[in-house]
């Protein structure tokens, strides 16, 4: 069988289902943003990992090895903060080709070093080794939460607030952004028959910043948790929206038996998106639900919290947790239904 | 700066010189087998992390992939146990390429389950995803030991004994002897024209078996620790061969600022690694020094637990911990010393 007939979740499911944890330190395993390990502490231990491939993950003609290692750190907190835990260390392990120059490889761990130094994270171990092709980046992130504190993603019930932080879509529209501007360059270097010296390119990125900033520099919401913490919020369940708004919603509504209801009016879209959209002619919506890479949280409250929530800066109530049998619809503008599909950000599948 | 200029130790050196934890949970961070945390519980949590790349770590031509899958777990276990602890729980990154079917990942899978069991080892996270190019497989493993068994490279006290736990140098020959099998097979595919199907070949590996399974199979000799438990012995260095025993003692001896005398004679061979090196005109000591592979326990103990070390199991003593500045160094049969030599298994750079 093709691994594309089952994409990257059915794979999964296929090889993890069968596994039961034996230590008893292991509380959960695979399912959610991150693990939970019980060695004994008041707190939780959370661990979460990443691999980042080059070709699939980065595009080393636009993304600068700073940015990549910045970014590669990053998408590993997020999954701890999206269990409302706090990251302390991660391990690093790099498979390098030798066109890498060591000067290469500094940059790439600056960038990681800034985005441990910003999240007050140790980088603590790893492996470094070398690769025939291309660059391959594995990150695992370790953080800790008081056991009371710890959010999964099955904890929704019917009526809670779902609710995210910043905006969705900008990070894909960034990407969009990124291979117009490659695909002009190659154009120009084919036309000047393949001597990539002799083109001089200027990529047009200005009034758009924000977009290449939400794609090559995002941010994990370490802020958001800390907001909560602060106006005494605790989610009943939540996860970061790394494959997309859709995507991770019937995600939480699977693991908590339930449906959900989600208002496209109520989705938090930055003006450079919208106006992005408008150009490249794609449907905004759509690009906000299953755009990807935006490394928002997403998650719900009981309706009693709405006040408090809708008070929180930054967040955004969507929509409403349903009964099961409802299903994850999007409402529209003019009123329509749709089910929401796990499109999703699928390398696997295609 | 070429990276092969300053190989993996250095180029590891240069990155990580300037990291400074910041959080109190972190006790140890680069330089060991494993990173030690505290999370307030009684026990430490160690932490590890190796990734394997096909073409540089392992060759699919000749690795079963549920050998592999065995293999990948295994290496990580082994650190674990290098440090005194007990592993409890793996997370598994596989990037994939598309020549790879569900049935290939599953048996890839189950050799992880395998080794997982093995080690009473829970599986509890990870990530699948795709790769332009070969297999990558990195793996994280997550331990436990009481604080004041952790044992780290850099305790090694002169006149401590150097031991180590059973034979060195079979992986090496096992992978010399799937080396010479795979040139004589491709040397068969040519002279038929490059018709595989043509081609009835029968690898020569009668006799050699044990080779081979050190080489495909190996084990985490959590026997050893257990061991060294029950006797009351408590290393005051450790750490498992990986890179091959002279790269591992100047560890050890950098790190605890010493020096060593190992005896060539005391050096553990099995039978069959020493015909395999007579028959490929290789020195058999070079092979157990630098070969690499082996995951035994190298470990050092005060001289005063001489004779209990000496009634352990599959345990030898091989030499001496001496001072700095006697540098580390084998005395061969005749009595001559040679200065060791950190030549072992370094990918990058070659």
């Amino acid at each position: 069988m093709e691994i594309s007939e089952l994409g990257e979740f059915g794979l999964i499911k296929r090889l993890t289902e069968n596994l039961k944890p034996q230590n008893k330190s292991t509380l959960k395993g695979v399912g959610d943003d991150c693990a939970v390990l019980d060695y004994g502490g008041t707190n939780r231990i959370l661990v979460t990992t990443d691999m980042l491939m080059e070709g699939v993950h980065f595009d080393l003609q636009y993304v600068p090895l700073r940015h990549l290692g910045w970014k590669s750190v990053i998408v590993n907190l997020s999954d701890i903060y999206a269990m409302n835990g706090t990251p302390r260390q991660v391990t690093v392990s790099l498979a390098l080709s030798k066109r890498f120059s060591v000067e290469d490889i500094e940059e790439l761990y600056d960038g990681m070093r800034l985005a441990c130094e910003a999240h007050h994270v140790d980088l603590v171990g790893g492996d470094t080794t070398s690769s025939l092709t291309g660059l391959a980046i594995s990150i695992t992130a370790i953080g800790e939460a008081p056991a009371e504190d710890v959010v999964l993603r099955s904890g929704a019930q019917p009526n809670d607030l779902v609710c995210v932080s910043g905006n969705l879509g900008a990070a894909y529209m960034g990407l969009q952004l990124l291979e117009r501007e490659k695909a002009v360059y190659l154009q120009q270097v084919r036309e000047a028959g393949d001597r990539r010296d002799e083109v001089m390119f200027q990529p047009e990125f200005s009034g758009r910043e924000y977009l290449l900033e939400r794609q090559l520099r995002p941010e994990a919401r370490g802020d958001i948790i800390a907001r909560l913490r602060e106006a005494g919020i605790h989610p009943t369940s939540m996860m970061d929206i790394s494959d997309g708004l859709s995507s991770e919603l019937m995600h939480i509504c699977t693991q908590s038996h339930t449906g959900c209801r989600i208002y496209e009016e109520r989705i938090p879209l930055d003006y450079q998106t919208a106006v992005m959209a408008e150009e490249l002619n794609m449907n905004v919506t759509t690009c906000a639900m299953n755009g990807g890479e935006d490394y928002e949280l997403l998650f719900t409250v009981p309706l009693t919290l709405n006040d408090q929530v809708s008070q929180l800066q930054d967040v955004r109530v969507i929509g409403y947790i349903t009964k099961p049998e409802l299903g994850c619809a999007l409402i529209t503008r003019d009123g329509q239904e749709f089910p929401l599909k796990a499109q999703g950000w699928n390398p696997l599948k295609s």
